[in-house]
């Protein structure tokens, strides 16, 4: 009431504004128009666009003043860091709200994960909002962390911060109406609800759409986008580390249709976040794609306000959040300042820094692996072929190979860096059942060492790759150690870490520590022979995912996902 | 959830939808292109656009599919039927969704006049919403029968049907923050509310605006409406019977901005609502003035949708209601068939009907006038000249005159056809106070008789306007014996009547037989006198709203809006 109040008489001009932004170009997000104004804020809120006195003046020196930005969805884990250290990262990019799916911290601690996600993210000079993952465990084919049933999600959507379930992919389930994902879509029918169409055409999209899924990322081509659009979907361009989308969707985007579009980066590492940006990236790129700079603009605010519902956010107007940004230039979209509720939360690529939670037990402490002896990593191969996965580079599906390996004076397997060929394993690491899954994959070509990790979608158990057993058993100590992480090992010496102590998915440390971090992997892998054109800790992580073709490794052993059954080695 | 089963069973093709619309040509709303393709609709619920097999086949025979339309602001008391058997009228009008401000009943009967419209509008085949309404009395220069306070107006916002709060109307209590408006607005803020914002320029707006008002239905420039989207606000533009804005603002729309345009009625009398149509009117009238007509249709379906959150409205895609018209042609927007949830409600014209309430005694009983005698009418006049109401035809405001006016032996005020000076007579009707506001009143012309009616804005007393005493007391005596409506007298004869025994307000008769007595007071009116450029009874009603310019009379007296006083007759 006394925000209301105190609003109204600013915009009568009864009493001072507390900021206004003077000399400014505004821009106007409903006529797409640039409009000489000042604009008055009080209590972080716009009051009005015109003349107005107010106790702090910033003169905008002629600079644009555009609404900030709003990521439509993204992965936080990605980034791997804490939802307050993300905050931190891509506030200079002038994305100021997002809407995340702690859908890999769910995968290891539940219903735990996600109230650590909120509680650090409480605080933040950011709206982070979250959809909440509807897919924990993606598949039965493995063991991941936890589960989280219809029942389980329920209470969260009480949180005035989660909008919706988050990315329906469990295509299956939603076609054959099983009772707990229905059950989970019914909940959410007044909520929104995101999907992951990948793919899917007419009547799975009719599937999805009569089931209330409203949007879709997963779009490859501009037909697909309207295909979407056209059964009332929102369509989000994904721009990531590692899917780009915008250049064969923005085809698809017209003036009739644009509303219906916007931004996203989906996963995106934070080394890319910190050098590309977050999703003005998409809005330079879709400018350079000859897309109008106000409405790209609007696709990156107004577009994502609207899909979600947020009533206060999208645009620069009276009674919405003063959440904009100063631009030098519109056309190459360059940010000096971000606002955030009226407050300067970044500049010239600087921001401030949140306030981190410190988080539970059960989430520092979610690696449990065995004692690794030499004889739990013995593969044996009872025929000269064994089914290898051959990774493809920058792809996450594998090709299924059926290779001739080598054997030692027991039948085991005996990586060939001449074959490049190597043992692979993943090993549960949440619930202590000291479940191993062996492997041989085809790829990485290393003539040394190992490397493990436990970020390994989408249970993200431990999975390690390596030329020699000796590194391997190093590397799961490591990581034991580090209570999760990255690990490059040769010679049984760790040559590069990044550790990973919560969920053993995110550091605890600062952005450019991470990166500095990573900056050590990279060296390290180049040592063991790591080829430059891929990342090989990022196709690892996505061995483990069992429903992506043609054949993976999960801690229950081999899956062939066309087969959609486990496998044997040497069957 | 047995229907999202059955909705999505349906989708995967794993069961026969109820009804599959064939051989039509879909609007996609998204796109803003038609397309060839089936509609399959399960439970009200559109399953899917493509090929399926139902239990029940309509074959479109090549029509277009079309959203069906939603007034985005009427009052239903305008056409002075039930809600139930408005949507009688509307129905085949293709509109099957309106939102509505009970804002004149509010004023006779409160609260229970609220929940009287919740209740017959309740199991009509028609999706009606509810604003609540803010103003209730208007002002406080006159007697009106309720008063809403925020309290009084919060429990609605329970009401699955309440949307939130109708016409802020009272700009200056919303500038000096008054602490009950204030109240009323800080209940709404996380619903929607409506603005009147007629007149209002720059501050005036980022007042109104920064207070959460959203919308406003009373511009009448380009101009005007492109200030107010500016701003944020959505525009509705109005077709009423008095009120016509189209053709002002239609060139203010364009693909850019058109997202932020719809339409409405706000007021339209039941004849023209049969005669002319509802906003499928406004419809036809943009594309006369050059509109794409699928953009046209867009602005009288999802963008009313998107407005009031409204997300399973709005278009023809999956997990939408099964609200869709067949058209004959899309230029001329001529309307066959009408289906909502799909089911046919109208067709060439026809509806079926709905089921009514019976109305309390309270909302029937309404009508307590004092028995008038002939000293009740006297009207002193000391001086030879006298404070006249000028009525200017077709208009609400009136301009104060002083002229020379006739008296009898007493000095009281005698009526002269000649100078076309007649008494006027407001009667108060609600608490029984015998309260009795006298003036004179020039411009309706009539040689003979009286006219009278329950419905005077926005208090709603008995109105009157007559030739001579006798006819005035004969009138009053009808309208107590009505329960309220209107009537018309000569030589103490009842020569019109039209009985609105709900709430004074409102027939309890079918909206072709109002239509009846309607025709039956026009060859009433003709018979007195009446003129053809203008409509009496609509103009009487407004001569008692004090917020109009420029003199009017309330049941405590006459009223100068100018000097913002109650005045004499001979001051």
């Amino acid at each position: 009431m006394e925000k209301l109040t105190r609003r109204v008489q600013a915009a009568a001009g009864k009493r001072p504004a507390d900021l206004v932004i003077k000399n400014g170009i505004v821009l106007d997000s409903y006529n797409l128009e640039l409009i000489k104004t000042d604009v008055a804020i009080v209590d972080g809120v716009i009051a009005g666009l015109g003349d107005f006195e107010g106790h702090h003046i910033i003169d905008a020196d002629g600079k644009y003043i555009v609404p900030s930005l709003i990521d439509a969805r993204v992965h936080i884990e990605s980034a791997m860091v804490t939802p307050s250290e993300f905050a931190n990262a891509v506030l200079p990019c002038g994305v100021t709200t997002i809407v995340t799916d702690p859908h890999e911290i769910a995968n290891v601690c539940g219903s735990e994960g996600i109230s650590y996600m909120l509680q650090d993210s409480e605080n933040v000079p950011m709206n982070i909002f979250f959809m909440l993952p509807s897919s924990v465990p993606s598949t039965s084919f493995e063991n991941s962390g936890a589960t989280l049933s219809a029942e389980d999600l329920k209470p969260f959507y009480e949180h005035s911060r989660v909008l919706g379930l988050a990315e329906v992919m469990d295509y299956p389930s939603v076609a054959h109406t099983s009772p707990s994902m229905i059950q989970k879509l019914f909940d959410a029918q007044n909520k929104k609800i995101d999907g992951h169409a990948a793919g899917l055409h007419s009547n799975a999209l009719n599937i999805y759409k009569s089931a209330g899924i409203t949007t879709d990322h997963e779009c490859i081509t501009a037909e697909e986008a309207l295909e979407r659009i056209k059964r009332g979907m929102y369509v989000f361009i994904r721009e990531g580390s590692v899917a780009k989308n915008l250049k064969q969707l923005i085809p698809a985007v017209t003036e009739r249709n644009a509303r219906r579009f916007m931004f996203c980066t989906d996963d995106k590492h934070i080394d890319d976040l910190i050098n590309e940006g977050s999703v003005d990236h998409n809005i330079r790129l879709a400018i350079q794609e000859g897309v109008d700079p106000l409405l790209a603009i609007q696709m990156a605010s107004l577009n994502v306000a609207e899909c979600f519902g947020l009533s206060t956010k999208g645009a620069i107007a009276p009674g919405l959040d003063a959440d904009f940004l100063l631009l030098d230039d519109i056309e190459s979209f360059s940010i000096s300042h971000v606002y955030r509720a009226g407050e300067l939360v970044a500049e010239s690529g600087k921001t401030k820094m949140g306030t981190k939670v410190t988080p539970s037990n059960r989430i520092t402490s979610s690696v449990h692996l065995p004692t690794l002896r030499k004889d739990h990593l013995n593969l044996a191969v009872s025929k000269e072929e064994a089914n290898v996965i051959e990774l493809i580079p920058n792809q996450i599906v594998t090709k299924a190979r059926k290779l001739t390996v080598d054997h030692d004076e027991n039948g085991g397997f005996v990586s060939c860096s001449r074959k490049d060929l190597m043992k692979l394993a993943v090993i549960e690491r949440h619930h202590h059942t000291g479940n191993i899954g062996l492997g041989v994959v085809k790829g990485f070509q290393f003539h040394d060492g190992a490397i493990a990790t436990t970020v390994g979608h989408d249970s993200h158990n431990l999975i390690m790759a390596g030329t020699n057993d000796e590194d391997m058993i190093k590397a799961a100590e490591v990581i034991q150690e580090m209570q999760g992480g990255l690990a490059v090992i040769r010679g049984k010496k760790v040559i590069g870490k990044l550790p990973l102590p919560i969920a053993g998915l995110l550091s605890d440390k600062d952005y450019p520590t991470v990166i500095e971090e990573l900056e050590e992997i990279e060296k390290a892998l180049k040592e063991i022979g790591a080829p430059d054109h891929f990342n090989p800790f990022l196709t690892l992580s996505f061995l483990s995912l069992p429903v992506i073709p043609e054949l993976k490794l999960t801690d229950l052993g081999l899956f062939h996902v066309g087969e959609f059954r486990h496998i044997n080695i040497d069957e």
